[in-house]
């Protein structure tokens, strides 16, 4: 609903862009002498498979790390890819890691997949495609007797939506304190892990040095509007933003809401919603493609008759430029003491994460641009909003994202749906890269 | 620390209101023989040790209705109760009664007590005193082996924290619907009942009509700063405000917050935040002691990386006179919509209470004043911002209230704090009460 709007306004814009896309590339084409193609039913029908998993009373599905139902979704997929001939295991993160031999074990593996946890009440295609998809090149090369040159590797990655754990811990970024942190089922992260089948007391035997991949390849669904608004069926990722998020403690003081006057007040989530509509106003105050969102609110005592004393929330600034987020930061810091002051609370910014903007490969970009062209499908480059694993890997390795439609731009919700056809589309750009990377 | 400004500026303002007030009153002090006084270390170390009960980890007391620390605090003071000889049960919605016969069992009894349940992280003197106070009164009557003319009850009413559930249910408000609500426990309210020894099947055994309780009197923390700022000792309630309560849902759209541009969002937190701001600027608008208060909010699905899709929110207002209520609410409503249209959300108001105000009983009150002045102490007519029991009571039975000071005017806090000096003042003030009441 709320694209169509969009789409009316901006429809010769985007046509434009996209053929600007195109000028801008100049990529030259190679047709091999036969096209592979994925079976895309087969993708279509294990992405509907996984969304049963964890369902909850209203069928949606719930698979959020270390839950019960990302357990098992995770049991299903390892047995899919050891039925593929995988040689499979979970790393001590709980990454789970498929292995196929190359023809020359002295080159380095291609490694592409992505992850297969969820958000509370998220969709069913975030991460699950780009998984399901690198089972799905793996099944083509088996079914076409197909080796290759260089070893490749299917990696699911471990909570994903909890902060790419699985991926910082294999680059080497998660420590042992992040090991106490809580995650979103309600355990700690080393409990999580130790629940899906890693090992956290060894966490560091997960870590895969700079050398140790050839290349990085995810596919993932947009999560945005911006290919569906363009009619455009593949994205080239150019990189994905920074991402900084902060938990915010607003101090005020606990009282009877019936017996203290207004005027003696401390409310503490009047201060917060002077917060939220300030960071509105400052994330909207230049042009760009900025975003700040207050995802998570939480006042204390938490009772209706009782004036909260304490409102914890989250803060999250997302740009392609560090120092653009930074200087956002210092202007909600700035408005947020005025906040304070005139309201006699206190407020308090405590730095939860600080993920780096990761450009993509250009090397890599041009293959997917190639794979593209010989698939006939139209393309653009883009920035990827949503942080991704490929993040994290870029410190280790070439990086490449591909990206197809979300229908409505709609992500991190039960409406969240990607047509069976760009799916395909997508996945077959994927086999295709993988097979020209591999023939470098 | 939030008085001193307070007292500082109004020094003389609330002398003059004091001697007003005293002014007003021009009641008769009638001396009998003999001035009976209650034993104000008692009930200082039964404050003290009702108060362990439910102690959290940090040493602070947790007797919210229904869980274990107030079904141990009940049993405790149960317990205290036989022992003082009372005839002591638990009615079907789990108040507590305890009785001791009158010498003339026709009359009436004359009822008095409070609660002894807690907010979430409240304090040790908001009902307890009144509940303690009230067993006080039997104790002393013992000690000196007089029987009153009427019978006396002593009464600890049920869940008073989560909507006089007790008192309610007493005076035939509490319905079987009710029974279904969920409290702050937990458990919806008819386990908690059960919980405590009551008997949600036959809910309706608990009703007292009309004319059954000759008076009811009920001693109990300010809750507000007034009386501390007045340096009055004794407050008599002239009536309880109107408390009106409704649950408010926003509703967005949940959508990735790395995906979604700024001007595509439907964010039903940004909505929630204008609104706390726009109660918060009704209530200001006009003169006048009432209140507004948002107490309680949650997002959905409430992680940092998810624009909220859906914000539940408490809104109380509070007043004296309903009309006020009524017309504050409807701007409020007013607002409501503009910001729903300006962001593309939805905002709706679903009553969850609507108690009206209770004015007390002018005879009773003229006889607290009476024993006010036979004590020495001072004293000023108020209003009761914070709701109670006694106004439930009210459909049944003439009421009156007795109010000491709140030290900072703090309550529902841990801060909560009311001088020995100042229980042992209302104590003795509800026991020559209760004795005048009697000798009428």
């Amino acid at each position: 609903m709320q694209r169509r709007t969009f789409i009316k306004k901006s429809t010769l814009t985007a046509i434009s862009v996209g053929l600007l896309g195109v000028i801008q590339w100049n990529g030259k084409s190679t047709m091999t002498s036969k096209t592979l193609k994925v079976n895309g039913q087969r993708i279509a029908s294990r992405i509907a498979e996984l969304a049963k998993f964890g369902r909850d009373e209203k069928g949606h599905g719930y698979r959020v790390a270390f839950t019960q139902g990302d357990i098992e979704g995770r049991a299903w997929f390892i047995d899919l890819m050891r039925k593929a001939g995988l040689d499979t295991s979970i790393d001590a993160a709980g990454n789970i890691i498929g292995k196929r031999k190359g023809k020359n074990s002295s080159f380095k593996p291609i490694a592409f997949g992505s992850h297969i946890d969820m958000v509370p009440d998220g969709g069913n295609y975030d991460g699950t495609l780009g998984s399901i998809a690198a089972l799905e090149i793996i099944e083509i090369l088996n079914e076409n007797k197909i080796i290759t040159e260089h070893p490749l590797e299917v990696i699911v990655f471990a909570n994903e939506e909890g902060g790419t754990i699985g991926s910082s811990a294999m680059v080497g970024r998660f420590t042992r304190d992040d090991l106490q942190r809580k995650s979103q089922s309600g355990l700690i992260m080393a409990e999580g892990i130790k629940a899906i089948g890693g090992n956290p007391d060894n966490i560091e035997s997960c870590i895969r040095k700079k050398g140790d991949i050839h290349s990085w390849l995810e596919l993932h669904i947009e999560q945005g509007g911006i290919l569906e608004n363009e009619n455009i069926q593949i994205g080239i990722v150019e990189g994905i933003v920074s991402m900084q998020d902060w938990n915010v403690t607003v101090e005020g003081f606990a009282n009877h809401a019936g017996a203290t006057p207004m005027n003696l007040r401390k409310d503490a989530l009047l201060s917060a919603s002077k917060l939220a509509i300030a960071v509105n106003e400052t994330i909207n105050s230049i042009q760009g493609r900025q975003v700040g969102t207050i995802g998570k609110i939480k006042a204390y005592p938490g009772a209706s008759n009782v004036i909260p004393g304490k409102v914890e929330l989250s803060l999250e600034i997302r740009d392609l430029s560090v120092e653009k987020v930074n200087s956002l930061f210092a202007e909600i810091q700035k408005k947020a003491d005025a906040i304070a002051k005139a309201d006699n609370t206190k407020i308090s910014f405590e730095k939860e994460f600080n993920l780096p903007p990761a450009l993509t490969n250009e090397r890599l970009r041009l293959k997917i641009k190639e794979s593209v062209q010989q698939l006939n499908l139209s393309s653009k480059l883009m920035q990827s909003g949503p942080y991704h694993d490929s993040a994290q890997m870029n410190l280790i390795t070439p990086i490449a994202m591909i990206f197809v439609p979300s229908i409505g731009g709609i992500s991190h919700s039960h409406d969240e749906f990607t047509k069976a056809e760009d799916m395909t589309n997508g996945a077959n750009v994927l086999l295709s890269t993988v097979l020209m990377v591999d023939k470098e």
